[in-house]
């Protein structure tokens, strides 16, 4: 392809509102522009690595027996009532009505509509269980759309879905999904995670997301190097073995401590170790305020609370209910002489504290020598903490590692929740009713792009593998009207397609510098310069990935490419 | 790919609301399921076929130098707004406002996204020509959306768009893209014509449409079966040569015509040939009521006189505006004495006859012996009429033939009509502003498919050609059970795939009459049934398109198969 016939814009200036590199590169390499806030158009080079990903999402999913089907954009509001999420899917919901006044929702995930399309036709545990999945542009009204193609409010999804009469085909399904964007993931030639998750807005009984590891990721991932343990930070349990100090207990004391409000404070003004103290935290869940306990260096996680009293809602209760219910100020609150009908949450780790310091519930004061049992008593003691890097893996083997990672997958268990909503049952093996057994599971075309360029782009621009890259040379005459110049490249770009190896040719009246500058940001996998040297068939070959560079006579030159691309 | 495991929801009743065979065949053979009105699901095999037609129209797109892009399904407003369309294209524009209350279009076609994207990259000559395509889900609010997928309100396109400095090269790009669309066509198996046509609400200097030839086409196309010539009946333009007629002028007489108002009436009630009768219509031309007059046996064009007066709005007086304008009814109505400031445009052929019967503005009387320039006058003669089947074609060499047609695509020379209206400009080669000059070229991918089926399909289901067929073989074990019939089964799946054949293994516990049906439903090139003779290694090949069966022995299967599909 001649660089002349082919709308690549690339921009020397980094774009003011690009904070992260996959945003800057995609628009300064001419890969994107943005139409509308978080709403892109995908110029050719894009276009094209993309198909390359959708082809890898196709094969991928074939070899698991997943067939590939296309649904609306416009789906009824009728069977989002019905499920229930026209209402509680919020502000994110992007919706229109038709010319007859009808309401339809665009899109963000279609768990309803394949619900619906299967309910009217499936009748039977004969025709169980089926998998399809399809790969369409989906809609979400971000609040705050950025970081590019990573949170857009027009993206690309593969949503695949799956339908069976037990358990065990659900699980066999979840497995096999789960090894497909495994491979999917190595053919991108990602450092990614398969992590542990919580199920979230979407529901069901288990899930996984899949991170790439990248420093701008938005998530927190725990992994062990040595194991194939990984979770999302809120989602990894702590290992906790009772270890009770046998220090003596004394009695609690009440001490003034004006202007102590924090932790810190606490641990400098009365000289103790910060193992000894206790955080009290005033939690509303749902329509009732409890109390949770941590020791003074560890941090809430709400997520554990949410799961462990199953709650709609969950989060701190805010200043002025603290005041009214405790009658003391955030700084100074405590577990002792709580309002009667408060229950007490504690993390684990609190239960082995012995003479603890504690908020007194009256401002400017703490109790020390404080003991549960003695006290103050607790409803519960349960993992309620985050972890912590260097804490041991759950099975108390190995020891936990911090990194980003954007999530580009999220597959989930989703169980009978959508098909009792909307009432989609067969009949089983003895004529009964029963709601279909889900599986859904999520891929980010879009974001995936982004993610690998996340993890991959240097400095320069773009760097991509033999797979993904849009053409795999780059073809630089640096006189294109020199005769000699041009009739290596012509040599050269027959030579290549004879070899199924595609290029980019760059025929522009262009300065060499220009040239070499747009090719480090396209980020084509070989650059081959044809220049002085061109009358003897010695051409320049330099790899992107590395920055090396040598000069090949032609004779040698196939050779050469394909042992930089495998 | 195992029949059990791909949802074929196959149908024996013909679905009441289908009234067309591609309709009735998609649902029956399980390839779709309409989801809201107009709106519809892709389900397995509709999706392959529909994935194997968007591949042969990347291919031919790509021979002609065409990339692919992806712009957006949502669309601002204000460019809608710049090009005017916002207003004009009526409440088939499917809207929605954003959280933030901004206003979108769901695109049903891209004009105005695609020179918004390149009005700010592409600023001078020397980066033209570009020609990009997408394929793409657009939208449209059809009033009344039916035939199943032949008019939806949610479809596939491919819509491509070029841009230029100069016409010739414009003409260039839209030589190749007809060339490039008839290939298309072709690989799909079609008959079908590349017809004249109007250009409509899309506007431009001139255009193409491509009607696949089928009964149940709403478009009218005429045609010379010897000859290229081609043209929707609206454009095709009449070959017309002056044949005065000879006869004496006579003087004009009224004469009582109590009770005729049609131009049969007169032919019978006066005893004259058809030929000598004047057809006098009152038209809505923009503000002004002007007549127009025909030759007693012709129909009126109104796109000739909507081109010719080059107007906006075009429709036929009421019978209320008749009475008031002329004083008579419409079977009255005739050019003599008519308001001093009306317009008189009459048909070429009126031109060559001599005392012409026509109404006498006054109910139940007409006049005879009537003579242009003597009894009116004529503000233009022009060609204004419909073409009749047997007519001379334009060049007044070949005859016309008529058919009905489905239009798959439309192809436009726009000129600057969107980049003027959007300001959209490059340098040209004297450092002078210009506005693109452009072409828009729209090939409807799920309209196309309905097509084939209109075309192709027999009274027993659809009939699927090598390139497009979801699988090219129909592998039908009766007793899938049986050992010899299981093991030859799997032989000759094997066999398929070694030879890049793909089979779909019928393995359903069904009777005989069932699986047959649904296999003469679905369509595939060939059927191979597997059954009694199976341990001779003897099985039954079956022609779909022909409907021919034979017994074949395994070691001439794949030549026998070959040369079914080539």
């Amino acid at each position: 392809m001649k660089q002349s016939k082919i709308f690549i814009p690339t921009l020397k200036e980094v774009p003011s509102d690009a904070e992260i590199k996959s945003h800057q590169f995609l628009i300064r390499a001419g890969y994107v522009r943005q139409s509308a806030r978080g709403i892109y158009s995908y110029l050719p080079l894009a276009q094209t690595v993309k198909n390359k990903i959708e082809a890898i999402v196709r094969e991928e999913l074939a070899e698991i027996g997943a067939t590939e089907i296309l649904m609306p954009v416009l789906q009824p509001a009728e069977i989002w009532k019905e499920s229930g999420r026209w209402d509680k899917y919020g502000a994110d919901l992007m919706t229109m009505k038709d010319r007859h006044n009808r309401d339809f929702a665009l899109g963000p995930t279609h768990e309803e509509m394949v619900t619906d399309l299967l309910r009217d036709d499936i009748n039977s545990y004969k025709k169980l269980p089926l998998t399809f999945f399809q790969i369409q542009t989906k809609f979400r009204d971000e609040r705050r759309p950025r970081f590019g193609l990573l949170r857009g409010r027009e993206f690309l999804m593969k949503d695949a879905y799956s339908f069976h009469a037990e358990t065990e085909s659900l699980d066999t399904t979840f497995d096999d999904m789960a090894t497909a964007y495994g491979r999917i993931l190595d053919r991108c030639g990602l450092e990614w995670r398969s992590v542990i998750a919580d199920s979230g807005a979407i529901g069901g009984t288990g899930s996984r997301e899949f991170q790439v590891i990248a420093d701008v990721g938005e998530d927190t991932i725990v992994y062990d190097k040595n194991s194939d343990y990984a979770a999302n930070v809120e989602m990894a349990e702590v290992y906790y073995k009772a270890n009770p100090s046998t220090e003596e207990k004394l009695a609690k004391e009440k001490v003034a401590t004006p202007g102590m409000t924090s932790i810190a404070d606490l641990v400098e003004g009365l000289s103790i170790p910060i193992e000894k103290t206790i955080k009290s935290l005033l939690v509303q869940a749902d329509e009732e305020i409890v109390m949770v306990l941590l020791r003074g260096d560890h941090e809430f996680n709400d997520v554990k609370l949410k799961n462990l009293l199953d709650l709609t809602v969950i989060e701190m209760a805010s200043e002025t209910a603290a005041l009214e219910v405790m009658g003391a100020e955030y700084g100074s609150l405590g577990p002792v002489n709580v309002p009667a009908d408060m229950k007490i949450y504690a993390d684990s780790a609190v239960q082995d504290i012995v003479n603890a310091s504690v908020g007194a519930n009256e401002t400017g004061y703490h109790f020390i020598n404080v003991n549960h049992g003695t006290d103050f008593n607790v409803e519960t003691f349960a993992d309620l903490r985050m972890v912590q890097e260097g804490d041991l893996t759950p099975d108390g083997v190995g020891t936990l590692s911090f990194a980003k990672g954007i999530e580009v997958g999220h597959i989930f268990k989703l169980g009978s929740l959508y098909s009792e909503a909307m009432k989609a049952t067969y009949l089983d093996e003895n004529g009964r009713q029963q709601p279909f057994i889900m599986g859904c599971y999520g891929l980010g075309i879009s974001r995936l792009l982004a993610a690998i360029i996340e993890q991959t782009a240097d400095d320069k621009g773009l760097v991509w593998n033999k797979l993904l890259a849009p053409y795999h040379v780059h073809l630089i005459p640096i006189k294109p009207a020199d005769e000699d110049q041009a009739a290596l490249t012509t040599e050269i770009e027959k030579l290549l397609a004879e070899n199924n190896l595609t290029s980019l040719i760059d025929d522009r009246k262009e300065r060499p510098g220009v040239k070499f500058a747009d090719s480090e940001l396209i980020g084509l996998p070989v650059r081959i310069t044809v220049g002085k040297r061109a009358a003897e068939g010695i051409v320049e070959v330099k790899v992107r990935a590395t920055g090396e560079s040598f000069e090949v006579e032609t004779a040698d030159l196939l050779a050469k490419i394909n042992e930089i691309l495998n």
